[in-house]
């Protein structure tokens, strides 16, 4: 199995979501960072791909803001409004961009989005408020939206913080590791509390943003949490194999840090030859032919295919729980787009 | 001017209110920390004085309770119930202790209530991640909180953090330069930010608690900082000529630390002949009959009697907010205690 080519115009409704989603949500964004304190709000602007380092203002580039548009795609998706909801997206944005912040700190990250990271140019302190001043602020927005699902939405994304820093504290735990010390299932608890919760949440809060009940909202956060599942093995996947013209990273980035990622520890208990090729290569420090020789070893023990096909159980599981929960595909239909463009993308 | 002797059974109104915050917001708090995922609920546990390291029980030391006592108080004092306003205090002790462990990673403090801090015993990453999930669970507690003012104190709540990361940001700043580089409006700045800000919200909260306006609210917040400013001249000259028995820090680790607190750059900038030796002592590295040689030169710069003085100006002014929002004497009773013992503490 490889990763699926996209046909022309395949996606097309996704890429229509998402720059629908940044043109209402960057605004209410670019409005709350500017009401930081001034030092944290020029770490904020670099951050977000607004500013270069020196203050002068940059091209921008801030991620897909996938998690606002399953904000408001959820929103809709129930029958809500999607102006509604594009507070509550900010939020989702400032709190994912909260944990880039601090995970680059910890994890020694040097490159986020082609540029350097926010703790190599403004100092770990600095990365470290400015961190702490966006989940503040994620959380000041939603404590100042009237909105009635704005409480329960608060609560909410808290608790997934607090999951999300669970996965990130598993996962360094995990670094710490001989790499034969490392079960699959570890890892995947791992991507699901630290890719899956946040994107569940952010479909879930959309959905209490349309005035769900708590099932409704709960399915919805199954939903995402399955998806970001499948996207977090797909971008594993793109992190070993990927273009690094695409990815931002350095090519083999993850492989020559050493990184447990998902195919790599598959590949790692697969219990094939290979498997104790990859066991050398990751137990010493990476040699001249890398990452190309260990990209061979991962493959070769299936550490590829199980990803890719995992993928696809998880993105069944997810269209599942979304058929439950919005059984007329066509208010399924945006949900659907973004979460098969996330796990279908080549870059 | 010196620090004033407390007489016999002066104090016992505060030592009483701060029992009984105790006794209230323990049982909230507990619960609060115990709802967070394990391996950062072992690390704020251990963090509050609650767990040795190991996790066995500890006789707990978790600060004196100032904050939650605070707004309780002002709640009373505005005419509440104390009751009512148990979970907005704890909501307000997690964000003191959130910003205490962020703190100590950033400042490499090794120290804390007679231990060491978390990051020594857990590690970097630990720290910080037990920080942003204790930061996310003052938010949840407020935003699942059904009192009517919980939205407005949550809102006050995440512009004080934001407030303290302004304030640790510009404390950052100037450690990185030299001592005669910095003026005693920047330390008097931080301070505000550091300490002001949140004895002020914890005010403010408690009077949106008992259902006060803005007005009211603000008054309080202006009570709060400006005591809180006192407070921190107070410790500042504790730690200096205080008794490590009691600081639970080292003899002139401030000193030694070459830490820019407010005695220092008062006396740094006084233009007297002791600063001059004051700023060759602090130009260097310590010295072997450091620190008391450098306390010495603080002193007779008049950078503890500066120090004394401005507690006082500021006390002054805290008790005329307070007058203006609580006009009853009977009822400001509880703030005024608190106000004073804190800042005549010789502990």
């Amino acid at each position: 199995m490889t990763v699926p080519a996209r046909g022309a115009g395949e996606g097309q409704e996704a890429v229509e979501i998402l720059a629908t989603a940044r043109a209402l949500v960057d605004p209410e964004l670019c409005a709350a960072v500017d009401s930081l304190p001034g030092a944290m709000r020029r770490v904020a602007r670099y951050h977000l791909g607004w500013e270069h380092a020196d203050g002068t203002p940059a091209p921008g580039n801030g991620g897909k803001a996938i998690r606002p548009a399953l904000v408001l795609t959820a929103a809709r998706a129930l029958g809500g409004e999607r102006e509604t909801a594009v507070r509550a997206a900010a939020a989702v944005e400032l709190t994912h961009n909260f944990t880039l912040l601090h995970d680059d700190v910890m994890d020694r990250d040097t490159t986020r989005r082609h540029r350097p990271t926010a703790w190599t140019v403004f100092g770990d302190a600095a990365a470290i408020l400015t961190g702490d001043a966006l989940q503040s602020l994620a959380q000041r927005v939603l404590a100042a939206d009237p909105h009635p699902g704005a409480a329960e939405a608060a609560v909410r994304l808290a608790r997934c913080v607090e999951e999300l820093c669970e996965g990130q504290f598993m996962d360094c735990s995990l670094e710490g590791r001989a790499p034969d010390q490392v079960t699959l299932d570890e890892c995947l608890a791992v991507a699901e509390a630290k890719t899956g919760a946040l994107l569940g949440c952010a479909c879930a809060i959309g959905a209490l943003y349309a005035g769900a009940g708590r099932e409704a909202a709960d399915a919805l956060d199954g939903f995402g949490r399955q998806a970001g599942l499948a996207f977090q093995l797909i971008d594993d996947v793109i992190g070993i194999w990927g273009d690094p013209g695409c990815t931002g990273k350095p090519a083999g980035a993850d492989l020559t840090a050493r990184k447990k990622s998902l195919p790599v520890v598959a590949a790692l208990t697969s219990g094939t030859r290979a498997a104790g090729e990859l066991a050398e290569l990751y137990g010493g420090p990476p040699g001249e032919d890398e990452p190309a020789r260990t990209a061979d070893a991962v493959e070769r023990a299936g550490g590829r295919d199980w990803a890719l096909a995992h993928a696809a159980d998880r993105m069944s599981g997810a269209l599942g729980q979304l058929a439950g929960a919005v059984p007329d595909p066509e208010s399924a239909g945006g949900l659907l787009a973004l979460a098969e463009f996330v796990t279908r993308r080549t870059h």
